[in-house]
């Protein structure tokens, strides 16, 4: 029989709501929070978005003070470091005998936005739980600046948040390959649009954050993608078309977007040059560059009618996270 | 962009915990239920599980009891009965300022366990709020005994707790019938066991469940299946086959369960003597019993490499939930 948990973990639901934003933070990690009170209930769970947006600790802990204090004043502010401002300014101790879970440990340096384990020490924080420890030579410290100001700091590492972290450990070195399908609940991908909008969405919101975008020259024939972020007003990732021969219409959009550059190659090696990388690619794709991915992103449409398959090899995945998108089901997968 | 709530929301999380025993519950309704504390901070969530056991508000309260008073034997309890008798015991007022969010309004009657209204008014809950009004006239009436007791009643009616209610309120004047099948993300069904065991553990707690199950001629003939509830020590539903020739071995041991009863029959009209009808069936039956399905439970497998699709036709669904169950994908739907 399926068993249940006997109350909500505040580190599972960080975790999970951080999954919501993987792909879109780079070249910030996916990060969730979630700020419990003195009885262990749970106040509020956030995730980082985007980089350059507030990050997990202050978005929780913007949601909780609202909630511990009723000025809720606290949720009209948007901008992080005006966030860190009001929470530092009238937070009044009442964190005292609150935690906070997050999925990462909470940043030590002042980036593009201000550092979070300052702003739990400063906020005087019950207690701090981390997960992972960061990676990130320049954000790491943050554990040790918590303990030397007095605030109670627990490292609980786990699989779980360290899956969530995958990404950002590998692009620390080397560039981190992500494939992204669409396909019906038959496998198929022939037929029409699949996919509905808030995936496409999604997708657009990962080549804002990508800083390339490997796509078949046959694709860029057939279709004449623009391939940009629009969608989310974002910026449009450099492109590297796959193609034996150049023979493209270079009137179309793809190539018409400022700041964007393209490149024609019939191999990988401009790869090697990025750090984000997103493919989109049809079965062909697929089998050619399995040696090069390291994440998979299958969104699957409640829907069957078509004849062609996507997968047509024998093939098995891990599944790494799971959730709706819309009408679809949007999977994160390894190899298994 | 993905947006994210402000906080976790109570109601929500308890119909998702619910959805993790649909189908499990019969003949009562899947619940959940979430308490919060005076912060609104969630101090626990559960569901009921299977007829006989705990309530969801009772499952609730017992861990929100745990994390308010510290007093963990209520933990130890299993019985229904006596987790009630323990909270009226030594609640103390501990609830005065909690509210419990609950997808069903709270049980009027003593059935199988004691009265979910008259625990709650017991216990001197703060605050209950439920979504969907009970169906049922035997269990209905909850609200009313909350509110003469001097409990804060909201009702707050939703999509989500209607949808998950769904087969309970059919089944109080009709069947229902769920088609289960397991493919692979390709699509495919042939080439070995698909699914893992945590997928057939649910499917064994779905047939403890039902009261029928429907299953084709040739998949007797070919598989001699039990179809029994084995892994979770459960009661084997009766069975029909439909068939046009019976001429089926009745020495295996589907024919051999006590107090089992298998009818063989061209037709589905033994159906209607049933409320809470499985059927596992391969693509043909599925064309076939089309008009007769409420809803579908799909397992996928995050693998491929079969060649026989199990949809094989044109078909739209709507997804009423996702959830990982084991190393595969969950997932309950109805027509689109």
């Amino acid at each position: 029989m399926v068993t249940q948990m006997a109350g909500p973990d505040p580190m599972a639901l960080a975790v999970e709501a951080a999954w919501a934003f993987q792909g879109c933070t780079f070249p910030n990690p996916a990060v969730g929070a979630a700020v419990t009170d003195a009885s262990g209930g749970i106040l509020a769970v956030a995730a980082h978005e985007k980089a350059g947006g507030p990050h997990a600790e202050v978005l929780a802990l913007q949601h909780a003070f609202a909630l511990l204090t009723s000025d809720t004043a606290i949720l009209a502010l948007v901008d992080s470091g005006a966030i860190h401002d009001y929470l530092l300014a009238h937070h009044n101790g009442c964190f005292a005998s609150c935690a906070i879970h997050v999925s990462l440990e909470p940043c030590s340096h002042h980036g593009k936005t201000p550092s979070c384990a300052r702003l739990l020490a400063g906020v005087r924080m019950g207690r701090v739980v981390y997960a992972a420890a960061d990676p990130n030579a320049e954000a790491a410290g943050g554990a040790s600046i918590l303990s030397e100001a007095g605030i109670r700091v627990e490292h609980q590492p786990s699989k779980a948040a360290d899956d969530l972290i995958f990404p950002f450990v590998q692009w620390q070195t080397k560039p981190f390959v992500t494939f992204k399908w669409a396909q019906r609940l038959d496998g198929t991908i022939d037929g029409g649009i699949i996919s509905g909008s808030e995936s496409r969405c999604f997708v657009h919101a990962m080549r804002d954050a990508a800083d390339l975008l490997v796509i078949g020259g046959n694709t860029v024939r057939t279709d004449r993608p623009t391939l940009d972020a629009r969608m989310v007003e974002g910026k449009a990732p450099d492109i590297l078309i796959l193609s034996k021969r150049d023979d493209f219409d270079r009137t179309i959009p793809l190539f018409n977007v400022p700041g964007r550059k393209v490149m024609i190659a019939s191999d990988l090696t401009a790869m090697d040059r990025y750090r984000n990388i997103l493919v989109e690619g049809g079965p062909g794709m697929f089998e050619s560059l399995q040696s090069r991915c390291d994440m998979y992103l299958c969104f699957v449409a409640p829907s069957s009618g078509g004849t062609i398959r996507f997968l047509q090899k024998r093939k098995q995945f891990e599944i790494r996270h799971l959730s709706r998108s819309g009408k679809d089901v949007k999977q994160w997968m390894v190899n298994g």
